[in-house]
Order: structure tokens, then C-alpha cells, then sequence
């Protein structure tokens, strides 16, 4: 790893010595930053000869520029679906916290931290005034005052997953006090979220998950239900669990899952489209065959919407600001699965592309 | 058949012998209709020992009644697909339009038509005050005025499916001047009248037909694009009318085409989901595997919602009355296929299931 100075040794460094004014200098020249790249798409499900560790050296800042090290990582299903938009070799997309080490950008002071897509690398110089955040979509920004709340948490419920819940559910599902809301990847980042603002609303929430572990942890959260859909059978679980039938669903899986809950909605019910992690994996062109949506989207009118969160970045601070006051509140819990080390991000990714996390899944680097 | 007094019969008599003040002893006594009764579920396509041609005696009218007599009877493909929510033997549901041949209720006067979801017979007694229509859901209403239109247009272009095409592409799609629209089974009694509508609100129309000779009608309709999803590669057909992608999709057939249309979607587009003819033959439980709907209406956030146009009711008469306006002054073409005579229901029936009309099929009793 040659000259590379690592976050966590600077971090250790930078603690014990008042060295900022003569970081800049230092900076400016010597930063190299680690980053993880995609060497090749992923085929199939993703695996460790798919990335590559390099370093780079960053170049010294320009006016309106600023320097920044990643603490928090975050590691999120789109990541594995947006990849092929791309040309690899490409630096892996994701949404980090970051500390600001030097800058000649005065909205950027140094020692104040930024959230936004920095990608699986350790350092990166932005210009906030070009930063248009590429096509994740998420520029980079200050990060918002988290209060007591752990920083992890603005690449969490207090930021593009807590929206994603939050806008989601209440703009697409409007759900009501009474309905029923199933949650499909229950016990994931935007899973636990949804569910327990749905129980803020007054509906019965059911939440499909991938262990018993997690079906009992639904249930500590506030979950009515929580369906194992590996050892159950999805659509007399859910039958059982909600006989009634289902008005809203959050719908983060796609595939089989799917087509068991819509075959149970109301009439006119709502699905919000947020994911579909069992076609993620899909080779091109040869993608999951399930049966026709099409007949209970017609016999029960169902209305469906895909959604990207971005589209409400107009009331982005609305939802951070409403999540950060539930989860401080203790009304809503956040739970993270956080795993050590940058360059364990592949290991983490994986992981929680296979369901090895409870809430969100995010690395300190 | 015995004493079984035919339609046509009738009318004729009735054309040359004014027995109008006889008519109601006569009648309450010693009517009898004609039905089409469908004595087993369709098991995939339907055929004829489905069904079963019945007759039955009329009651006498009690008061508040009236008795009327068929002169259309429409054909859809809903029929096929609402039979699985009825017991069987049941009398074949569809829209007709029928005249008031006695009447003991003010508001029916004799001589009047009506339109509404009276199934596949020759004659009905009906109590208005007690008519909610059925599943179908249409009460049988008096019939708007027709002006100097055929009174078939009144199940046509100037009633249900006129209305589903009106509401369904103007609420649910909402297309706008220079966007794309693409109607699947455009050479149908809806799709032909998405595309007229969509023309008139200055869209690019891309219609899907099962015949060259269907294509070629519909361009002289104004479609821009006419594609034959049996001889041509849908994907590639549509690549080539519609380089900029597809803003709205009216969808009437659902299956691998829509599969197609919907991958080629622009951001944000819309989805009316008005009808699945590809999956209306499944057997129960088995229903049509197709590539995973979830894929692209996520990447391009796309809405789809599936409707009936019932939930309309509450504007019922402005469909009706734009759509009318629309075809008396020629800017709307409402071709029909007529079948004559009401022993011909069933292959009516089956030859639209078959794609064998042009526009509206209909049924001259």
C-alpha cells in the first residue's frame, strides 16, 4: 500500500495533534485515496473477483474545491441494479458520510461533514458548484444536524433509505388508520422503516422477511405479522395473517413474493414500487418469468409506481427532519448490521445482497 | 322453439298492426325469451358445448316494471374473463340495447330504449328501482340520445367501451401533445378509439394489431404507426416507430408484448391497464409466465394502474356525450363488425376472442 495513509491511522493522528494548518499543504500534494472498482459486471450474483482494491492520488485543491474521508459507507440493494448503466471499470456507487479535511469552499469548512454518492472510496475532492451526483442521484451536500444520533444515520432512516420509507409509503401506498400494509423485505433498510411508520398510521402491518430471527425481531419493532417466505407458504401466511386482504404494499423484491401479495389486495390498492431484488440478479436479457401481473392489477384496479426517492428532493428535509425527530423520539428504531473496515465493503455488500443484515447495512470505514 | 315469438318476428308484426293497448295482456303472459346459457366454465378458449341456447317464460309485469326486447347485443372481451366469479349454468353476461315493447313504469315509457347489462337474451323484465346491474356493473338506463347514430353504438363508441378508452386514456395516461402513446389491441373496439383520441390530443400513435389488413385500417384511421405483433418483432418494430421512447401505453392485451412496449417506457410514463386479453384463457392457478413487470417499471418509475371504467359513473354522460359529438361529426370513426341474428352469439363471441373484427362487435338480434 506504499505512501497510502489510511482514514483510520489519520483519523487516530488527527486526534492527538492540532495539525490543521498544516494540512493543506500536506493534502494538497500527498492524499492517495483507496477505492474500490468494478472490474468487470457483475454476472449473476456478485462476487469477490468482481472488484478490485486500487489507490489513487487525488490532485491539490482548487479554489471552491474541498477534500473529504469517508466515515460511514453505506451498502444498499440499488447498487447491484444500477451497476450495468455504467462502463467498468467504474468505482463502485454508493452514499457516504464524510468529514471536509481541508477546503478552499467556505459553505465546506473543514472539520464539517458532507453526505452524498462518494462512492466506495476513502478520500474524494469535490466541487460542490459541478457536483450534480451523477446517476445515483445524490449530490453531495452538508451533512444535516444529527444531534446525538450517530452520523451512520444520514446514510440511513435520516437520509436516502429513511425517505425512501418515509415518501414512499405516505405519497404512493397512502395508507389510512384500518388498512392493511404489507412490507416485502421486512427486516431490511427501508423495510423496518416502512412498517413502523405504518403502524404510526394506525394500519396492520404485515412484514415478509427471510429468517425466523428476523420475523421475531419484526414483531419487538411493532410488526402485527412477520412471515418467514422461506419457510412458509406466502399466500396462506398471508391469508391467515391478514383476511381482510391487503390495501397497501411496499413492495422492495419483485418476483414470486409479489404476485402471492397482489393476488390478495383490495380493491384499489396501492403498490409502491421500490425494489426488486430477486430480478437484480437477472442475466441480461433472460429476466425472472412469474405470472402475469397483469390480471389482479385489473381485477382488483390496483394502481402500481415505480420510484426512484430522488423525485422528491424538493421536500428532501421534510422527511430527513421527520425521521431524525421519530428515531430520536425512540418511536421508530433504527437499527444497523455495520461492519468494520473499507476494505471489507465487498464482504458487506454481499452480505446484505444475501440477507445477512437486520436494518440497515452500512461500513465504518 | 314452440310458441316461441322471434324478435324479428315481432317487430315486424308490430310494424304493421298498431296493437299497441292488446299488447300488454298478451305480452304479460305469454312471453318468452331466448337465452344463452353458459352451462360450464370455459376451460381455455371457449367453444360451443359451453354453451347452451335456453328459453324461458316471462312473469307478467308487475308495477314498476317493464318488459323489453333486444335489438343488440354487444360482445367483449370482459365477458371471457368475469364468467370464473359466476356460478354456473348462468345466463351469458353483456351489454344490450333493448326497446320498451310494454312498460308499468313512468319513467320506460313503451317504444323507449334502454341500454345496460342484460346478458345474452332476447327479452328481460326489469325493475329499475331494483337494477344495480350486477358484477357487470351496469344498471340497465334509458338510452342517451343517439341522434341519427345507429342506437348499437350506444354498448360502442357511445357507451362502455367508448368511455373506457375516453376515461382510461385521458385520466389514467394522461397524454399530452408530441408524446408517444402505443394501444395494444388497437384494432379492437377500445384500441381503435385510444388512438383516434390520443391523435386528437396531438400524440405520435403507435397501435399493435394481429393483421396486416388490421394495420392497414388503422393507418387510414390516423394511427402513425400500425404494427403486426404476429409477422413483426415487437421490440424492433416499436424501436423504429417510437426512437424517442413510449410516454403512454394503453394496454388491452398484456403478455410478452406488453412486456416489450414496457421496456422501451420513457421516465415517468403511464400505464392504463384496461385489459389482458393473453391471459383471459388460463387455466385457474396456472396463469401465464412472463418476464418480470417490476424491472422496468422501476427503472423508469413507470405508473400503471388497472381500471374499470365503472369507477366513472359519476361522469358517465360526459364520455358519452364527447364520444358522440366525436363520431357525428366525423372525427372519430367507430367501425363496428356486426353478426346478425341471436343464435349467432356464441360465434360472435369467440370469432372477437379470435381477433376476427375490426372495431366494435355486435350482435343484431
Amino acid at each position: 500500500m506504499g505512501t497510502f495513509l489510511t482514514s483510520r491511522l489519520w483519523t487516530n493522528l488527527s486526534s492527538h495533534l492540532n495539525v490543521s494548518r498544516i494540512r493543506a499543504a500536506a493534502y494538497s500534494s500527498a492524499v492517495r485515496s483507496r477505492k474500490w472498482v468494478l472490474v468487470q459486471h457483475f454476472d449473476g450474483f456478485p462476487k469477490h473477483t468482481d472488484f478490485e482494491l486500487r489507490e489513487e492520488p487525488l490532485p491539490g485543491l482548487k479554489d471552491g474545491e474541498y477534500l473529504c474521508e469517508a466515515e460511514w459507507i453505506s451498502v444498499d440493494p440499488y447498487q447491484r441494479a444500477y451497476t450495468p448503466n455504467y462502463q467498468v471499470p467504474m468505482t463502485m456507487i454508493g452514499l457516504q458520510c464524510a468529514r471536509v479535511l481541508e477546503s478552499r469552499c467556505p459553505d465546506y469548512p473543514e472539520g464539517s461533514y458532507v453526505v452524498g454518492g462518494l462512492g466506495w472510496r476513502t478520500h474524494a475532492v469535490r466541487n460542490p458548484s459541478r457536483d450534480e451526483g451523477g446517476l445515483l442521484p445524490f449530490a453531495t451536500a452538508p451533512m444535516p444536524e444529527m444531534g446525538a444520533l450517530s452520523r451512520s444515520h444520514a446514510v440511513g432512516a435520516c437520509g436516502m433509505p429513511g425517505n425512501t420509507a418515509y415518501f414512499g409509503l405516505l405519497e404512493l401506498c397512502r395508507p389510512t388508520a384500518g388498512e392493511t400494509v404489507v412490507v416485502s423485505g421486512a427486516a431490511g433498510a427501508v423495510g423496518t422503516l416502512v412498517g413502523q411508520i405504518a403502524k404510526k398510521k394506525g394500519c396492520t402491518v404485515v412484514g415478509f422477511a427471510g429468517s425466523d430471527s428476523k420475523c421475531d425481531w419484526l414483531r419487538t419493532l411493532g410488526f402485527d405479522h412477520a412471515i418467514n417466505y422461506k419457510t412458509a407458504k406466502p399466500s396462506r401466511a398471508l391469508r391467515e395473517a391478514a383476511p381482510g386482504g391487503v390495501d397497501c404494499y411496499f413492495d422492495n423484491v419483485g418476483g414470486w413474493l409479489s404476485d402471492a401479495v397482489m393476488c390478495q389486495m383490495n380493491l384499489f390498492g396501492r403498490v409502491a414500487l421500490c425494489g426488486c431484488i430477486a430480478g437484480y440478479n437477472d442475466p441480461p436479457g433472460r429476466r425472472t418469468l412469474v405470472p402475469m401481473l397483469q390480471m389482479p392489477i385489473l381485477s382488483q384496479q390496483l394502481r402500481l409506481e415505480g420510484f426512484i426517492v430522488s423525485r422528491w428532493s424538493d421536500r428532501w428535509q421534510e422527511g430527513v427532519d421527520q425521521m431524525r425527530a421519530w428515531v430520536e423520539d425512540g418511536s421508530i428504531r433504527a437499527e444497523e448490521t455495520i461492519t468494520e473496515g473499507f476494505e471489507n465493503l465487498p464482504d458487506a455488500f454481499m452480505g446484505m445482497l444475501a440477507g445477512q443484515n437486520t436494518g440497515k447495512a452500512v461500513v465504518k470505514v
